[in-house]
């Protein structure tokens, strides 16, 4: 693992997840950057972790010279051809249907069958959910499975998670407690914070606001949080969302898209604000040069390419979207995070827990029935 | 005005809008520090602003003797004595019932009755927007009145507006445009921008995505491009809200409001991380002190205080919300922003474009029940 990718979740094997080899699947033709991008992410991967082996999909012709120019994947890794590839502008639903011989296809069927761990691709965000949906199934318990991303935070560990951050573009109360559910374990399994604290995002944190599937997602979470090990804080709003009052942040990926993007382009903003304020003068351009390890420090802290890697939570199988911008670094935070994600044995305590989850809110209801019938 | 409120939009009275003498509303009580720093911020505007009067309501024991104090209000500031006091915590509803005795209703009334051309409350905002519209009704063609924020940004007037920021926590395709409408006359006024660039903001950029509504409004603000004088670039993303993209924001209140306080932490976050990389090693340090004048130039641009103040568009009156939290410097501010569209005109052209543009959807309307009746 290279040091910059060292707060990613660390794993906790404990049920029977696979040790030593971990295959990750790549899907190599979805980056903006193109495939050499994939290529040299892979390598960098390859060369901090020799446990890695490869399977990349996409146009063999394009791939093999790329791959052979790197010597750190020779052995480890296998090219499976692909004759097509799914661009930003396919729609998801184009894809699902006629989208077989495509990379990003093969690069979930690869995960499907088991000849990989963990997936990987770059490529169309809706369309990677089509297709991982469609071949992977949703687990037991999940209706609308999620995206998780990490988020820089005030807190002790550096950073908390937010989800869904796209996978749909609504969500009703149950998976709003999914959410809070697959988020809290994904988050103590990376952190290994016992009982995380999950808040709800909204327009304020009185408890008479908001939309009404919210008010009522706000009362799943709090009854389950004895069953679900973790600590409801309630609502938090936006500003809240980099602070230390909240370690899981439970949205609707409509509302969590925006909040991302926003947060990132504000970061974005303020860094290059801070790079002309610098530049304005001589004695601030002095001043930024003995400063320069320690902006450093910053421009780490805040890198986004530090914690690339949308998952995909409520699935049969790890799949981690990149930014479709992503650089080489980009690309090896994203697999290192897939193999830590496929070797963490996360999988089997979420299952568990999702389906506890579906049975309460399931009784609830049963009795709010009966209750109903009675009166 | 203080060189800190330049960027505000500035006035062009064009159609019989007060001219010299503008009275400021005031309430005196909603601040989260207390009337103190609101009394503070009237005498720094009083101070950078000779033609501006003030009505500040509130209670008179405690506000007398803080007004005594401001020698730059003496003869210059009446004092209106409400019994009581809206609380961050008071729902909406029941202020519009129960609360005819607070400083707020007070302040709106002395805008509703003419004695005041505008009005600032700190204080609740669902509790401003419901005693607004109950008081000053909504103009003619607004459903749901909109807050408006100014947000920094790399675009050549250095802001652009986004809104809903939280007026409602929904909003059907009609007040999308409406929204549309109101932001484009806001900001041409309020920085000479012929034809202000108005984007959609959506999970992506793609014309298939988002929400059912978001994309008929997609198509209502398209169609109203030529009459409305404003260009629309589509769907924007929340990284696009600081680019130099698009000058007006559309998007409901909920996300909106989500989305600014989103912004507003994640600045804050990066300049905490800045401040804190400075004092880690003398050498930082020192460079930090080189740097002092180019860093202050950066804390000023991107400091909430200079843009506060959220505009409630869409009403027969003109209302600025303040941050609950602003200090004297945010309060002066707001004060600054109130006069300036009191002054300017806008509201009667805002309101031609309004009528046009329902008077656009009904013909729509019509047209299509007519083609559906034919067909």
């Amino acid at each position: 693992m290279t040091s910059n990718q060292d707060h990613l979740p660390t794993g906790q094997p404990d049920d029977g997840a696979p040790r030593g080899k971990v295959i990750v699947s790549v899907d190599a033709m979805g980056s903006d950057q193109g495939p050499s991008v994939v290529v040299a992410g892979c390598a960098r991967s390859a060369r901090s972790d020799s446990d890695l082996g490869f399977l990349l999909h996409g146009d063999s012709a394009v791939l093999e010279p790329l791959v052979a120019r790197q010597p750190a994947l020779t052995g480890r890794c296998t090219i499976v051809h692909a004759d097509e590839t799914v661009t930003m502008d396919d729609k998801p639903s184009h894809v699902m249907r006629h989208g077989k011989k495509t990379s990003m296809w093969s690069t979930i069927g690869a995960l499907k069958s088991g000849q990989a761990h963990a997936a990987v691709s770059c490529g169309n965000t809706g369309a990677l959910m089509a297709v991982s949906m469609i071949q992977l199934r949703r687990m037991e318990g999940v209706n609308r499975p999620a995206i998780a991303c990490l988020w820089p935070a005030r807190g002790k560990h550096g950073f908390n998670t937010m989800l869904d951050v796209g996978a749909d573009i609504k969500a009703e109360a149950e998976d709003l407690l999914a959410y809070a559910i697959m988020g809290v374990t994904y988050f103590r399994n990376g952190f290994g914070e016992e009982r995380p604290r999950v808040g709800l995002l909204n327009v304020g944190t009185e408890e008479h606001k908001g939309r009404a599937e919210i008010k009522e997602a706000h009362e799943l979470i709090a009854d389950h949080a004895e069953i679900g090990r973790y600590e409801f804080v309630g609502f938090v709003e936006g500003s809240d969302i980099p602070s230390d009052r909240v370690d899981v942040i439970v949205t609707d990926g409509f509302t969590g898209n925006i909040a991302l993007k926003t947060g990132e382009g504000t970061a974005k903003l303020v860094a290059d604000f801070l790079r002309e304020s610098l530049k304005s003068s001589a004695l601030a351009l002095l001043g930024a040069m003995l400063a320069k390890g320690a902006l450093g420090k910053l421009t780490a802290r805040i890198d986004p390419r530090r914690v690339n890697g949308g998952v995909f939570l409520g699935l049969n199988g790890t799949v981690v979207k990149s930014h479709g911008s992503a650089d080489a670094t980009g690309v090896a935070a994203a697999i290192g995070l897939a193999a830590k994600l496929a070797q963490s044995g996360y999988h089997g305590r979420m299952a568990e827990r999702l389906v506890i989850a579906a049975q309460a809110v399931q009784n609830a209801a049963d009795a709010s029935a009966q209750n109903g019938d009675r009166s």
